[in-house]
Parts: C-alpha cells; structure tokens; sequence
C-alpha cells in the first residue's frame, strides 16, 4: 500500500519536521511503498495534485534541509470540509483520489481545524467500510490543542519570541529616557505565545513587566495606563508583551480610525495601545508586531522543538500501521527536570474544533502578568538550537517540487 | 595615560564588536594604562560618568560574549555638540573631565551626527593647545557615511533582513492564492539598507520583485498599483520591499487618518501601501515592519561585519596612538571576489552631516528594482555567521556595569 501526507493552516519552522517524520518511519516499514504528498493539504486530494516523495526525498542531505526549512513544503490550505450530509460529493472524490493512489494511510499535519478533517473522513470511512487509516499530527504556534501538552511549532515561535523580546530590551535601554515598548505577538484568543514571554526571567531579564493575555479578560484602556503608570515610576524601560487578540473594552478606540477613503484601519492592538500611552502618558513609546517572523523564522528554532515533531510524525505512522484510526498523536509530558515525554494517540474528536487556553492560575498581578510557576512549563520546550546549512550568508531551504 | 571610549546613535548588533577592537588594541599598547568607557556617549563626558573597562572586561569569556552582544553596551544618545562660539562651557566641561582622568585619546563610534562631535572636539583640542586625540569609529545599519566603502553594523542588519526576507517568502507562499506582502526597511534617506534585499536572487529566490528606495525619487501611488498589478500577473505571490523612508506624491492618504480623539495615526509607509493594495487592486494583502530588529538581532550576524568591526576598532586606536587626530577609520575595498579590504583614517570633517545615497546607476526598471551589479557588493558584507552562546534557550548577553 502507499500512503500520504499533508499540511494545513498557518505554517511554523516545524511543521517540515513532522513530514519528514512521517515519510522516515514509513520508508522503515516494509507495509509501505510510496509516500505521496498532497499539494496545499486536503485541496491537493479533492484535485488529485499528489506528489511522489520517494523521488525527492531521495538523500539524507536533502532530509535534513526539508527538516529546517519553514513554513509548509507541501503548500497549505485553510478549506473546511463540509458535513458529508450536505455535501458528500466531495467526500467521493477524495475517497476516489485515496483508492486510485492505493492509499492505506492519511496523515494530515495541522491544528483544531485540520483535526476536523480527519474526523470527519475517518467516520465517512466507517460508515462506508473503506480500510483507510486517518491520523493526525498537531501543529500550531498557538499551542492551543486540547489532550496534547504542547504543540509542535509553538516551542520555536516562543524562542524565537523570547530572543527577538531580549534583543529589544537591549535595544529599548540605550538613552536615559523613560520610554514604552508595546511588543504585539500572535494568539487571537489563547495567549500562550504571548505568556511565554515570562521566560526571559530565567535569564534574569525583568521584562516585559507587563504581559497581557486574552484569557485574562479584564483588559481596559484605563487598567492599560494605570499598569503602564506603576512601571514607569519603577523603572526607565517599560516593555509590554499583549496577544493580538486583547480588546480594548473601549472599542471606539479602534473603530474611530478611518483613512481618506472612510476605510477603517485595521492596526493590531499594539499600535492602538501605542497611541494610548502617546495621549494618556506622553512618554517615548513605540510598538512592534512580531507577524509572521514569529511562525517562519527558521533561522532560531528550537532543537527541542524541531526533534519533537520528526518524532509524533513517525509516531503517528506507527499508530496507523497498529490499526489505529481517528486519533490525534499527543505529548504527555513526565517531567519537567529532566525534561520528557511520551507520546499517545488520543481520539481526534475529543480536540478537533476546541481551543486550549492558558491556565487561569498561571495569570497573576490582576491579569497584568504571568507567574513564574509557568517557567517550568515553557523552559524545556524552547532549549537548544538547531544547525542550519547557509549559502551566500543566507540559510537554505528545501523546495519540493509540485 | 588612559583613553575613553563611547558609543552614540541608534544601536546595531557590532557596535560592541567595535568597543571590544578598542579595549583589546589598547590593552596590547604600553601606552595606555585604563580604558574607560564613557556612560551615554558625551553625555557621560559632560556629567563625568565613566566606567573602569579593565575591570570589567577582565576574562576571556566577557570579551567574547560583548563581542556578540547587541545594542550600545555603555548607552548611547542623541546628544549633539553646540557650535562652541555658541556655548563654549559645555566643551570646557567635556575637556575637565578628560583632563581630570587623564585622557590621551577618545574614541567615538557612531553615524555621522557622532562624526560631528568628533570634529569639534577635534578643532577645539587643536585651538587650545590640548593635547588629546580625538578619532571616530563608524557605525551605522543605514550604510551611508561618506568616504568608507561600508559601515560596520550595516552586514548584519542586511543579514537579517535577507534570512527574514527569505523566510517571509516562504510564509507568504503556502497557499494558493494571489498575494501581497510588503516588507517595510530601515532607511528614511538612504536606501541602502532595502536594497540589500536584493540578495535572495544569489540563493535563486525572485523575490523581493520590487524594490523602492527614497533615491528613486519618483515613486506615487499610481506607479506601485501598475507595478504590483504588473508582477500579479506574472505570479501569485508578490513580495514588496520599501524604505520606511519613502513618500507617497499625494501624502493626503497618510495625513488624512486619524483616530478618535482627532490625532494623525503615525503609520509607516508598509501600512499605507498595505492600504492601497486593499483599495485599489483588492487581493490578499499584508504588511511587514521589520522595526528595531533589523538593527539588535544579534542572534543572526554578519561574522564579516562583526569580525570587521572589531577590526576598525582597533585599527582606530593604532591610529590615534601614531599620533592621528579628528580622523574616522574607512574600508577601502580592494576586491569583492576574493573579499578584501584595508583600513584608512580620513579626515572626519569631510564625512560628518553628510550623507551617502544607494548609486542612481543600480536603480532599474523605472525605479523598482536593483540591479544583479549591486549583488557583488552586499554579497560579501553578510557572509559567515558567529556562535553564541545560549542559556535556558536563549542568547546569552553581556551587560556592563554602569
């Protein structure tokens, strides 16, 4: 039989790793003969644009560079399959593309939404008595699944947020002035990456002092400034960590600004919140949106990470070839120090369409900053870097062709 | 005697580099018993605050790990001379407090506004018979100071911007659908530092497809929707790079936002043209402000540029120990391929308040883009990369007491 894989939603640095998982431990079983890879997730089955893996990941060079290079070689796709009731259409031409491709196995890299699609194709596979096998492998930055510790991804978006947040600290405290640096970082509504900001502590960097998550709820322009307030009158270089996602409970803030055209703006909570303390405070303040450098930056990744997803993705394999179906692979974690963990396969539709948020006991201060009990918790997943092969003084990447 | 040495401006990641080139060539000299570093630039010279760098750079492992350290390790400002006709105590207070700890030589590293204090204080010493030597240490990621081929600083922030650019084409790729990205760079007058960007097409990426620098001069919006409508049509994945310095020829788009309490919303030029691709071609559209990490993220350095700085540094004492006064120590490229340079002292009143513009003869394509001919001098300047050391994770930095 042959088997194939894919990627979905948002990329990370790790996402690559997992796929690389995925076709070695295939390649090891004697049950497998091809990996395909879907092109742009579950659309590359629904158009039958597979491609053939064995032919291009032929070298261990050529796996190693697929193991740290960003973003999703494979293309993504954020399509949601419908329920099979309103649309089953669909559900045959993939079913179609599995069984012309002779396909055993369906492994699909993603998050929530990802785990979706494998639950509802391995039920339609029940009901429909096909012998096809459909696992999950997690991947986000947002760290936000439900069952797994943590996810593959998120560890190298938090150092990479950790080590660009040390570097503008350096930066934010060269003159002798008082000044604010709002630092806005993604989650839209669980603030993981955003709380593991507190890490910068264990290096004994006190910053950022504040650190604003959406699970706090109890964000206001008036909490803001009077947080904002306090630190100053501590210290020369406030730096403020907030979650895209934090409203501001006054949202005429945000709607009232409008360009010539009469379009609203769509600035991030960051430059709101910099206007906030230009009006309200009057100090030096500048904000910085980390985008999308937080999921791509290939360059500073995580070994920890980065080892962790080669590892589920081959884990997930060896589950399907057991006979399993319908599940999520996840990480239980057993210690913290030494750091460990096992991995287990945990039926994906106890995860899929849910979203993990940050421990309300882990937020202190009056939801103003995040305890140091969640260091133990971040360290580990951010610890040691990965080797990265450059040419012309930039890093390479590993293309597959399509 | 003992000498001093101080950092101005806004940081980079090899300023430290530099200070490391001072402090070590000083220390091979007989000459010089203590090097002091000067608090805040001049102004640690006005307010006599200086500190014992024997003392603190007494290991090895300190040098190494100031080396790789971003951001002004003694502070920086924004501090600019009078004319001395115009207050002449402040240099009276500059000159008692060199006197006071017996300064034979200060040495400044900064951008062309530091190469102005340099120059006064220079004139001044040579008026009052003061025997103190006065040298300048270029420093600069805007790459535009007079006389040198490049300035130390600018190789790592292009660094920077080329593995984040490299990785931003990755992230913007991954789904099948007609897209824009612009990525706005340092560089307000001198684009230097955007047409950098230009290197990806070294490792085979054809991105950024345009390139906008202030020293095109002709930009409007007009021009950039034909030109993105143009590269739409050739691609789906359209990469913009635009000097934070460019201005749009009808700037009532910008002056004409504003928020709810009637204050102009300071966007930068990503956000606007962010804006006018929404508007006026209506695709998938984002923009990017790499913002302060172009100049502090010392985790991703130009071991030429950081090795370089050091270099000049100490080329600079030599310098002034051979008796050299109001100088700025230059590179002068002897190859590109192999990469070869020399120091030289030129003459600081020829370089201070000037500024040195990217060359008219490698703007191409009306405008936007660089010519393959500017490849052969960025190539070498981001070449190599320097070790770190990490803890929990995250790069080590060093701080000096101040």
């Amino acid at each position: 039989m042959n088997i194939v894989v894919g990627q979905s939603g948002g990329p990370t640095v790790a996402i690559n790793a997992s796929l690389l998982g995925v076709y070695k431990q295939a390649m090891k079983s004697d049950a497998v003969d091809t990996v395909f890879g879907t092109v742009n997730g579950i659309e590359g089955i629904i158009n039958d644009h597979l491609v053939n893996l064995n032919e291009q990941l032929n070298t261990n060079a050529n796996m190693e560079l697929l193991k740290v290079t960003p973003s999703t070689a494979l293309g993504s796709c954020r399509y949601k399959l419908p329920d099979v009731s309103k649309d089953p259409e669909v559900f045959e031409k993939i079913f179609k593309t599995l069984k012309k491709h002779d396909i055993g196995a369906f492994f699909y890299i993603g998050g929530n939404d990802s785990m979706d699609t494998v639950d509802k194709l391995s039920k339609y596979a029940a009901a429909h008595g096909e012998n096809i096998k459909f696992m999950g492998v997690p991947k986000t930055v947002d760290n936000d699944l439900w069952t797994t510790d943590h996810t593959p991804g998120f560890g190298s978006a938090a150092k990479y947020v950790a080590t660009t947040l040390s570097e503008i600290v350096s930066d934010s405290s060269v003159y002798d002035v008082k000044s604010v640096t709002i630092v806005e970082i993604m989650g839209r509504s669980a603030g993981w990456l955003t709380a593991s900001s507190c890490v910068l502590r264990a290096n004994g960097i006190q910053a950022p002092q504040l650190i604003y998550l959406p699970e706090a709820e109890n964000f206001s322009e008036d909490k803001f400034v009077a947080d904002v307030k306090a630190q100053l009158a501590k210290t020369n270089t406030v730096i403020v960590a907030v979650s895209e996602g934090i409203e501001l409970g006054n949202d005429e803030f945000r709607s009232g600004a409008v360009d010539n055209f009469g379009h609203k703006y769509l600035s991030g909570i960051g430059k709101l919140l910099e206007n906030v303390v230009k009006e309200k405070i009057g100090c030096k303040v500048r904000s910085i949106e980390l985008n999308v450098m937080q999921r791509s930056a290939s360059h500073i990744t995580s070994k920890t990470d980065v080892d962790e997803a080669e590892l589920i993705g081959s884990k997930a394999v060896e589950a399907a070839l057991s006979g399993e179906t319908g599940k999520m692979m996840c990480f239980k974690r057993v210690s913290d120090k030494p750091y460990f963990v096992d991995c287990f396969a945990a039926p994906v539709c106890e995860i899929a369409n849910k979203e993990k948020k940050f421990p309300k006991e882990w937020i202190i201060n009056d939801g103003s900053n995040v305890a140091d009990a969640a260091l133990d918790y971040f360290l580990p997943l951010i610890e040691g870097e990965c080797i990265i092969p450059y040419k012309n003084g930039m890093p390479m990447q590993f293309k597959i062709k399509k």
